[in-house]
């Protein structure tokens, strides 16, 4: 079984924009829009957004399940207030529960959540549980910047975020460091800010203790892991240097990446450095780059041929296609 | 002839950081320290804080000459105001100069710019001027976000840069892109700001015509270009969904990499994917990471093992060791 750890619903119908669209104008006159404001989406809407979009690319692909999730850009947790936010994330997270119902063989939900800057994460721990036990969720992402750009959260190693940690724990469900949008004209969102956060987050939990305080709290750091492999003798060097204990010891109990690199020096690279055990294959399909590769001829994104083109034993293919994902998300026992 | 694009003053004499320790407690009294207020430093000051530290390690690696700067993450332009920060600019700068007058032969200077939060990039060009004109110096660093952490200057590739760039264009020197120390606990300096900044510069020249406008502005990204180089397939994929031509066009004739990435397999990936035309030898010495890589007994900061590590023809390894710095400083010229 294949299974693709970072899938966003970027094709969902429009239905679902034009609800956030309103709300957005309601925003202007200070009205938030009720989720009963929805238009409703027919089950044959949600069938046509994914057959020939994710269902017809897995086929292709030869990828079995994905881990599925609200589009990452449109999570946009700095629009509105938190009421906004929970709205928004509910309608968000109710599609991908009637995605997963539709298609259980090809889907499994990881939710949005409602986060808003200034607003204390644990007010998300709700609809995490909601997601979790209702309907069926088996993880979440989390937003290190809810201001999208402006970073004046505190660090995912401050106190702050500790009691949605400890939800987390008790639900035994990872989170994927995922950021959203950017409304910082430095960051380009998926060319800069997600890299950015997700670097950032990693040298983070490098200079905490975070993980002595919660042994089993598991982050996925998506795109790879940034650039965390590429400069891996520097965060090897840098751990050595501030005392810190060898990173395979402090941090590769608790931190995977995933295999959203478009191309096969990268992965080649991410599978030389990085052990086996912390990969998890990704492909953000369908999401960041949409093209072909005109070096291969074949689509940048799909991921999968480049984990193909390895000498992996028999073994650590199953590890990064399936074994990783079953040990990091326990939850998915329970649905495939 | 070997030349480290990228070193800082990483072990100035202790009068130096003296003096701006006292800039910084005059802030509170508002009292703008002059540079007079400065406790000489000897000849034999700058001999002793170079012999057993840049110098020592060029002859034991075999590198001979550094493009020298002063120490990046001391730059720190969001301290005190537009004056604070040009005094100190000129007091790190004018010791460059007094390495680079005792140490021909090892070292040639790129200056620092008296940046400052909200003040326009030309109001560097005097300080530039200076230095390449009056003490010889080659390049500078140019740091994207001078408030330390909080990104609210414009993107590189906006007008507010643009008269700064006339005067590089006018005398001919690059930049390399670098931020200095992080105020913001989000981002830990060496570990995620730098790599982070590398890869934001890269992704803002993507999305831009900057280089039509100035064909010859020459930009070198540090740290091994931050992420760029690991997720080449993304930036190719993004640039072709963005309808952009392909990087190696639009960019690649004024943005280059240097070597400053700790382990042989990130050198790997670099030389793999990076034309090596792009590419400049470049180690961060003394820098970054100080200690010794235990999988290899080596300086983690000892860059050019890397490389002579890798099967490069003859002409290959001379352009990233010489070729390359001498046709993106053309200043060097001069000097050596």
């Amino acid at each position: 079984m294949i299974i693709d750890c970072h899938g966003h619903y970027t094709t969902a119908p429009a239905a679902l924009q034009q609800f956030r669209d309103e709300q957005i104008a309601g925003l202007k006159t200070h009205t938030d829009i009720p989720l009963s404001a929805r238009t409703p989406i027919s089950d044959d809407q949600i069938r046509d957004s994914l057959e020939n979009a994710q269902l017809k690319l897995q086929r292709a692909r030869g990828t079995d399940l994905t881990i599925f999730s609200p589009r990452a850009s449109a999570m946009a947790h700095h629009i509105g207030n938190e009421t906004t936010s929970l709205r928004w994330t509910e309608a968000c997270n109710d599609l991908i529960h009637r995605v997963c119902t539709l298609y259980p063989q090809n889907f499994v939900g990881v939710c949005q959540l409602p986060q808003s800057p200034g607003v204390p994460p644990i007010r998300s721990g709700a609809e995490l549980e909601r997601c979790v036990t209702q309907l069926g969720f088996i993880g979440c992402n989390l937003n290190p910047d809810p201001s999208g750009g402006h970073w004046d959260s505190p660090p995912l190693t401050d106190r702050h975020w500790y009691p949605l940690y400890e939800k987390m724990v008790e639900l035994d469900v990872p989170a994927m460091v995922h950021v959203s949008s950017s409304c910082n004209p430095n960051f380009h969102a998926t060319g800069a800010h997600y890299i950015n956060a997700d670097t950032t987050a990693f040298m983070q939990f490098l200079t905490s203790d975070l993980f002595k305080d919660f042994p089993t709290l598991r982050f996925i750091i998506p795109h790879g892991g940034g650039a965390v492999p590429y400069h891996w003798g520097r965060y090897r060097g840098l751990a050595q240097d501030l005392k810190r204990p060898p990173l395979t010891q402090s941090l590769l109990n608790n931190v995977f990446f995933d295999t959203c690199v478009y191309h096969l020096p990268g992965i080649e690279l991410l599978t030389k450095v990085i052990p086996v055990d912390n990969i998890l294959f990704g492909s953000e399909m369908v999401g960041a780059v949409r093209g072909i590769d005109p070096e291969t001829g074949q689509y940048f994104d799909d991921t999968k041929r480049y984990i193909d083109a390895l000498a992996l034993t028999d073994l650590d293919r199953y590890k990064i296609f399936e074994g990783n994902a079953r040990r990091v998300f326990p939850r998915l026992a329970g649905n495939t």
